[in-house]
């Protein structure tokens, strides 16, 4: 239970309904900021606008996936207005407070840093990444069936990257019935590839292992889909790259030899909110119910 | 191989070209009617007008999937004059061919059985509907991810019927995470989908098993989604129907009530015609090497 608890939430998508839900199931006070135009049906939470007033006793500020701009700003789809968090509004924050976002940049980094304020990148960790591992996966499974005219199953599928996301791709497209290779350079990583009953290969050798591959589902984070391993490929083979954005293939020369590649972040979101909503939301009740104790005794606060 | 095999085909859809590219790879000589918008780049098929001329020394005729309305209509989306099959031109047709359809409607069984003729249902066959199965699932799974914002994994998912769509079915669902329960009526089935590490129903009791349920799939031609059982269903619950036409559940009551339910027959030419008419090559050009040489033979002609 989060009894005694007060979160403030600053905007967000329909994955913060989700947590909000959550919070106020779990009892904590909440207070929703810039949510004006958010028919709320929930008892229990009080809409406020932005000020240093009313973040003076909040244990926990709950901001979205993608934090604040570098100039403070926070989206919101419920609210029509700019919301621009600055350093003065912030500093009323009591000194126990956390800060919780999916990523942070410059700006929170530098007002957390300052202010002594803990501060908590959600994308950052590794369980949160693993369970929206799963929807990653059934979105990159819906894109593979809705652009190519033939089946998974029995396709020649190539994952490349054995991290979070690569581990539930490969698992996820061997089930379903293709022939899985994986693409790796760590020697343990190729073991693990084996001990799944798929094929490993080093990923320097990538250009010769994609001239009969069907799909290619790319997790890592540098481009090393490029044209030379393209210009190696069936014309009918399909790129969905899910390493975050500019992503890991050569966009432009696949176009121009008229291969198709989907550059795919954000898919849980996208395809599966309310799922992605609940990740986060019970990610973070866990987390600000261990944190705003720890923080409070340390700060000298009421425990 | 199909050398000294004389194939017409009369119409179709993308899935035909498939089993038209099959057929002249093994050699057989191949006569395309109805193909007239279609810029061949085949080498080795020959375009016709349909007339009984044409039809003389054939030993297969090749109709689309859904074969010939009751008037011996054909479709073909290569080509814009109507393509009509009478008693007459088929009467052109040797003694020994077989005519091969998808679905045989009255026209074709009367003049089959009137001139003797073979007739093969193709998706009468058990082979062909269990390889078409497998599109049929991704169709499937495409539209569940598409169409809730939930994902499949850990879902209450419930499959209806264990026949060969259900089957593949509740193993692709279970692959990949959702916790599946199979209704089914037969007491083997019952058995089967126990040792598929699956729960079991009985059919009669779908009323109270829906009730928790977020995906539902049909494979049972008949209406047995009842308003009853609707009126048991989450709100957020989706039905997707794979049974033909017209499917097994109370469409009407679905929408009053505000549930998502989808008709989805013939999902393999949709989302995989490559793979669809790969199926249907392969299975054809195997049985029409094999029915040749029966049917000559029985019938004195050459073999």
């Amino acid at each position: 239970m989060l009894t005694g608890i007060h979160a403030a939430f600053i905007g967000g998508d329909a994955r913060q309904l989700e947590v909000i839900k959550k919070f106020i199931e779990l009892d904590a006070a909440v207070t929703l900021i810039g949510f004006d135009n958010w028919e709320s049906n929930f008892t229990g939470a009080v809409k406020r606008p932005l000020s240093a007033d009313v973040l003076r006793d909040v244990d926990a500020l709950i901001l979205p996936i993608v934090g604040s701009d570098d100039k403070g700003y926070v989206e919101s789809i419920f609210c029509s207005k700019p919301l621009q968090l600055t350093e003065e509004i912030l500093a009323a924050l009591p000194a126990h407070c956390c800060i919780y976002t999916g990523i942070a940049r410059n700006f929170l980094m530098s007002v957390a840093a300052k202010q002594n304020l803990g501060l908590v990148e959600l994308m950052d960790r590794d369980d949160v990444a693993i369970y929206n591992s799963i929807p990653t996966v059934e979105g990159a499974l819906m894109m593979a069936i809705q652009n190519t005219d033939f089946t998974i199953h029995n396709s020649n599928s190539l994952v490349l990257g054995l991290g979070r996301v690569g581990v539930s791709m490969a698992r996820a497209l061997h089930a379903l019935g293709a022939h899985v290779r994986v693409g790796a350079r760590k020697s343990s990583d190729l073991a693990r590839i084996f001990e799944m009953g798929l094929t490993p290969f080093h990923i320097d050798e990538l250009s010769q292992q994609v001239d009969d591959a069907d799909l290619i589902f790319n997790t890592i984070p540098h481009v090393i889909i490029t044209a030379k391993v393209i210009a190696n490929m069936q014309h009918h083979a399909l790129i969905i790259d899910l390493a975050s954005k500019p992503g890991g293939a050569d966009f432009r020369y696949a176009e121009k030899r008229g291969i198709k590649a989907i550059l795919a972040p954000g898919l849980p979101g996208i395809v599966a909110p309310k799922t992605a909503g609940q990740i986060i939301a019970n990610t973070l009740s866990r987390l600000v119910f261990e944190q705003t104790g720890n923080r409070r005794n340390r700060n000298g606060s009421q425990g």
